[in-house]
């Protein structure tokens, strides 16, 4: 059995998998601020969610912890994870001690993708798990693993300029991805407060406020571009969707839906690629996050044992 | 000892190799014309390049033959090679019986991507070679092997578009890094006869030409473009620059550094990236393409005991 938990700025979502990746038990708890606050909701976790699955603490083989920040290939270490007011976190050193078990570190989004793959993945075992959320992310599975390239950067098509003449990007580029699609570029070039900007978008959008509408059509094309990348240089099979704007469900795959017909009609190769198809969304509520991250730094030989 | 060709539009380049990746001879052949001219120069290249090095044809293990147009995975049969005149050629079935030996085909860019790899590939393993020809293609090398994807898209890098108000392309979309910097594009948009034009474009922009220096500025906007697709999406090591263009040497690689520069210097998550020392451009006159035909096909045990 092991442990995944998806570490996010405001909860930590934990789950318990058997060896056949069936989720035993699933909890929730907010998230503590700071690299204390942090890691102590790390071992709490830990302990709520085997006490849930009535187990103890002496049969988790291993603690995978998704956190949003960076993580080198192969560290134990994340750095950058602002949005928990971590700058920098041995997990496994800081961990392993108080838990008595092999604890393993990853950034979220790869983490998620992984768990998208065990629960979305298709036979040909290549996907593409695109998060949208403050920013836009994707990670790319081959074969059960986590695409880990050669310096971090596998999966950042969010820093893709696809216009040269569109807004400024939080990174210094121009007409990113991101700038386009990402929930905080969206918020911000909104301008106004709510709890949940991106939402407010759409609704002003439906009520036809002509800013809110170009705003959705930027975020629909970002996204569609950013499928399109993901194919067109990783030739993924699958692209799965998730990450906090996910929530809008219909309301966002409906206009990039839109955005990638009306891409596959002015093409023939474009309409060959047959995105709409290969394009998902993760349901709402999916613990694809958590239990990526019970899945990390599982051997190639237990991925092909246990699928 | 294998073969390896690269069967291009004009010429037909041979080589041999020892199992230990070194060229034993090289020849050249012009290539026919259709698809039985085609088989014919299939045959006779491995007939001159085994008389080239003094090797008899029972010595040959195998037959590698890169040809531009479509191979399906672990297909035996070329599609669509407009170049070359041939529809559709099944390349193992027509030169097997002829030739006695195992023959192998693969579309030229991937090809060209495994050579690229045996010749300058890194330590990490991750490589894209990115073809400027007529057209603007990746293949993407991973541990030796190409990389496959799901459906045969990718490295398609040069149809994704970085610019909705950049020129049309041949596929249907607008602003495609093909259509800035694909050598049959930046012909047609300069509209010129001549039998070099993008030289021809090179010269014109040196002695001041409007329309040149845009359409030069264009095509080191489209190859940056490629650099960072390719390092952002799949996190390669290096991108080699090869194909026609990479002829141009220094010509096409100072406008290119200079584009990338510029990104970097507005952007200090693209400069983390060093995407200027990332790429190199390979020699002229590289036998990397019939190379890497030579490789097409081997095991990963056979890449991983001769590197
Ligand atoms: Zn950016
Ligand atoms: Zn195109």
């Amino acid at each position: 059995m092991r442990v995944g938990l998806d570490v996010g700025g405001t909860k930590t979502d934990a789950v318990i998998i058997d060896d056949d990746v069936h989720i035993l038990a699933r909890t929730r708890l907010a998230t503590g601020w700071g690299v204390d606050a942090v890691g102590a909701t790390i071992a709490r976790a830990v302990d709520l969610v085997c006490g849930e699955a009535g187990i103890a603490r002496e049969d988790i083989r291993s603690v995978g912890v998704g956190m949003p920040g960076q993580v080198a290939p192969g560290s134990t270490r994340v750095a950058h994870a602002v949005n928990l007011g971590v700058r920098e976190l041995d997990v496994t050193r800081t961990l392993e001690p108080i838990l008595g078990i092999p604890v393993r570190v990853e950034n979220d989004v790869k983490a998620a993708a992984l768990g998208a793959h065990a629960l979305h993945g298709s036979g040909s075992g290549t996907m593409a798990y695109l998060n949208l959320g403050t920013g836009v992310a994707a990670g790319i599975v081959v074969e059960g693993q986590v695409w880990r390239g050669a310096g971090g950067s596998a999966g950042e098509v969010g820093h893709i300029s696809i216009d040269p003449a569109g807004p400024p990007c939080r990174c210094g580029q121009r007409g990113c991805i991101e700038a386009l699609a990402g929930g905080g570029a969206v918020a911000e070039r909104w301008g106004r407060p709510g709890a949940l900007p991106v939402r407010d978008v759409f609704d002003a959008a439906d009520a036809g406020d002509a800013l809110a509408v170009a705003l959705r059509d930027d975020l629909a094309r970002g996204v569609a571009s950013a499928i399109r990348v993901l194919v067109l240089t990783a030739d993924v099979d699958t692209v799965v969707i998730g990450g906090g704007l996910s929530a809008l469900g219909d309301r966002l795959t409906t206009p990039v839906a839109a955005e990638l017909e009306a891409g596959a009609e002015a093409s023939a190769f474009i309409r060959s690629l047959r995105l709409r198809e290969r394009a998902t969304l993760l349901p709402a509520g999916s613990p694809a996050a958590a239990l990526g991250a019970a899945l990390v730094g599982r051997t190639t030989e237990e991925v092909l044992a246990h699928g």
